[in-house]
């Protein structure tokens, strides 16, 4: 951490910083130059408050250098982790497709779509039980009995559930769920992370709609700061002026985070784009630039059904798009490494 | 609500269409130009899910044409709301200054902070006991003890105490507190707002980072259809590419709310911009633009204290501060109406 | 048009609305609610100015259904725009890669980029010449030399050259210049691109840093109501509140656009993250996304050199990945179709 | 400039950047971790590029610590600008007002409208002779004529006139305007800039839309780098997520200018959210918050008119605001400084 100091600091300010500094156990080292000084902090600064420092009178700046978690960062875990679920595994050159319907409604129908999605290649099954929904007044998913369903779709097919949970007193429902989604708008429900921290359980969480990468992978350390390793991150579009699209997919997630982080990377084109002719080919270009999965929605579409959320693909539209985006997958194998 | 096909839509599409409108008592209008059709809903259309529609294959888009709020909204509720806390209220051409330090630390410190801003014309005194951190290992603050803190200070001064809730478990410890608040993080915390909306109590909203005034306003309204009608709205600033201010204060949400709601409009210039030295300025624009209250950050900063926000303000300048605010609220009685 | 009134609208005002609106060619449905009359105008409504009529006493709102661009749109002109330049071609199934340095800097820099490029497979050389710069202290690139410069790669190596003008008064320099860069800072100088639409020659307009997919096709219509349809659109990146990439690269553009227009589409991952070691997973998730072709900064290092952008790819590195990206660009004809 | 160099740095290329650094007159403070080096660089680093430095193998990241600007700086200029223009001048404690139509359409609109806001305490008259519009359909204003018609009621009024130029071509025309004004989409025009900076005359620069202020004060410095110091800066909004209003009027920008620079600050409520009933509030909140001066679109109404636009006030109520921004700025006089 670098702290840019005022022109002329006060004196006894100036060591009465440097000497609670001490005390944490960070060395110190002045830079005097023609207009002013800096401090060069060096050790565990992951706890020091870089506000509190800004904060003070003789202050101008302060810089991190180091980034502010731990066990997310790749330069002190620089192996991939690899998390198993079930049968399969995600991360470690596996490409992940977890699809199905946004939310769980009826037994046939998720019985149906994870029947579908198995066939078509998918490693997870995805459903709403708990959904989020902006106003009170819509839908807020089947609950419990979604779970069950759920788990009725999973017993089926075989295939690994993964769904959200909302709050922190739903967890005893999440029991028998093989991966906990965190939603966008609870990345920074801390006391839910803290939670979740607790448990042997891979958690995926979602990127917030306006949260830095840093932010994110704050909120990954909140967990493994509690001894979950187990986490998986997220990045489904985050809120710029653009209006054509929901969202606005930032892949440059994908190298970016792979270059700071260990964690396995999930891209979710449906709900970044909120347009189901948009999902294929940002499904395409994740897979190219070397996303470890996908989060896709999937939906049968009974003729009669006016309760499909328009970023859904029908299971015959995904059956092609988890085909290729497969052999890209192997294809991409093949290309040489820069 | 208005739905615009695509052109030649499928017949039986339409008519299906129509036909589960209708079954909800909504009356289509159809209007055919020469190249598409239109469709105008009239009724109750705030229960529609805007999404569900726009999936269907024979819809190019929809359009609302009403707020799906309604206890929030202004039109259906003209008369400003007004809402009494211990002595004093909130609305109704009350200028409320909401005053304390960050978090509760000590006693002493909310003690003499709230003799302080008191003296200088606070109204209501605010505290953090649960504080929501980006990092695991930043202080979290003192929790319950916190509560109890504040309630002593309460007893010494009279002030009535505005305090945060992470979670909804905490919800027992707020028995005592005069307002709850909801912070920008958890401003779309379903379960939390809905559980919010059974209580006889105020409840301060933030608005969240990247909310829009329509999502602050859908969440004042989960709060408002389980009963509570008690809301207050907070602007705290919003999430830009500017990142000289930690955010980006937007002072037209003060009449732009005021327009489509009946709720008390406060005002956060310390988190909003992030430095002390912005804060007196954002106030004073605050009250000239006509906000019901603001919610301003105060530290008593003993000589070897190192944990103050670069955003708090020192009692004495709270003090020089507050009293230019209540004589320019003063003022602007005087100013003509346009 | 959709025009939303308000409610009792006075009767005089909305006849002699009505009126103006015949006069202009514009056939006027009237649409009766319970609470409020929609109006739907049909015809040729890209010369209406929706801010105009929504500044009207009796209307609510104003909503298009029509996109505001004629030339520039697909549903006017479904095929693809296959724009020849040189030997090669943009658009119609070509994968373009144009590469080349930031800035020419002497003549033996460019040629030796120029021949690497072109070995590796590039089918365009870039380079700048008149360089915007914030800084009125930096850099501001060869001018006319520069150009001089390219003329020689390009006698060297059979490439046509790509450059950027920042001024109108800058054309008769451009002469020989085979496309034309308008930069993202200048998407709306609307001057300069109704200038360009007199020419016949290519033009490749970048999208500004916070303009929308809409604007960005007014400004190609700009050109294209000149009578110049040699239009190329860029994506280099939008600004957003993410600092850790220089921009935010907009991917969800490849398909939009494609939708939207039909024009040929430009990927630039160098500007848009500023971080060469994002360049090649983005410049590979872009091509499997369907871009018609790459903008991509390519820098030969002399040991000696301290002028290189962080955002540039050596020579040996370009040539890896333009034959990886070539190779998928084949694979990619292999999908199936969905 | 700090610099923080990667873990193990090659010393061969260390030394070079050293050197380097040195030869330009920059003294380098080396400062040596636990895990990594520090380089403070002392001296005019303004002229340094950043990127440059950043795009070293040996370098992991730069940080300035002085602003890139100098003759804007109000570290090296504490005085406020002031600006003569006609009898009046913009800063100094002077609240400026600009007001009249977004277009100039006839002789009888413009004089009429001049000499209502000069009776209603306006300083000045602004009116757009050159439009920059999105559409090339739409309205593009009068050009030379609108100039003309400008000066004639200036003639009648004796108000000074400011009115924008959007091409350096055009510049010839503007002989006889008394402050040019810059557009949003042309802040970073640098030819333009360049061309003002060679001027005697004021310039007014209006942020882009997505600009930060540190870009805002860099084009400025473009002008005075020339040796025009006459420059007035104007907050008009930028863009974000927001959609109710058409931008997001940033107030904070008043406080953090009026630290960073010592150029006249003036808001533009009427651009910034596109509706005239917001406009009233923002101007007052301007006002306290200490802006120099306001741009306030006024166009008078004749009944027939179908070309006014949503954000403009009409003169009567102009009357009225301009009265109360009067009074409220003596007031403000009166407040205690904090």
């Amino acid at each position: 951490m670098i702290v840019v100091l005022k022109q002329n600091p006060n004196q006894s300010q100036l060591e009465s910083l440097i000497t609670w500094l001490k005390e944490k156990g960070i060395q110190v080292h002045t830079s005097l130059g023609a207009s002013r000084m800096i401090l060069g902090l060096v050790g565990d600064t992951s706890a020091l408050d870089i506000d509190l420092i800004a904060a003070l009178d003789i202050v101008e700046d302060v810089k991190r250098v180091q980034e502010p978690y731990k066990n997310a960062n790749r330069k002190f875990h620089p192996e991939d982790t690899v998390i198993p679920v079930g049968n399969t595994q995600i991360g470690g050159g596996t490409l992940t497709l977890m699809a199905g319907p946004c939310s769980v409604e009826t037994e046939e129908q998720i019985v149906a779509v994870a029947k579908a999605v198995k066939a078509s290649g998918a490693t997870l099954l995805r459903g709403g039980a708990f959904k989020p929904r902006t106003s009170p007044y819509a839908f807020q998913g089947l609950g419990a009995q979604g779970l069950d369903l759920l788990k009725i779709a999973r017993q089926e097919t075989g295939l690994p559930i993964v769904t959200e949970i909302m709050d922190a007193a739903q967890l005893p429902l999440f029991d028998e769920v093989d991966v906990i989604q965190v939603g966008a708008r609870n990345m920074q429900n801390f006391n839910l992370l803290k939670l979740l921290g607790t448990l042997d359980k891979p958690i995926m969480i979602k990127r917030g709609m306006s949260s830095t990468y840093e932010e994110l992978l704050m909120s990954a350390e909140y967990v493994m700061a509690g001894g979950n390793n187990k986490v998986i991150l997220c990045e489904r579009g985050i809120r710029t002026f653009e209006t054509y699209t929901r969202n606005t997919l930032d892949l440059a997630a994908i190298p970016a985070l792979r270059h700071l982080t260990h964690l396995p990377i999930i891209i979710d084109p449906s709900h970044a784009t909120g347009k189901s002719a948009l999902v294929a080919p940002l499904a395409t270009a994740a897979v190219a630039g070397g996303a470890d999965g996908l989060l896709i929605e999937v939906h049968n579409d009974p003729p009669h059904a006016l309760c499909d959320g328009p970023q859904s693909l029908r299971p015959e539209v995904f059956d092609k798009l988890a085909k290729n985006l497969l052999s890209l997958h192997e294809f991409m194998k093949t290309q040489e490494a820069l």
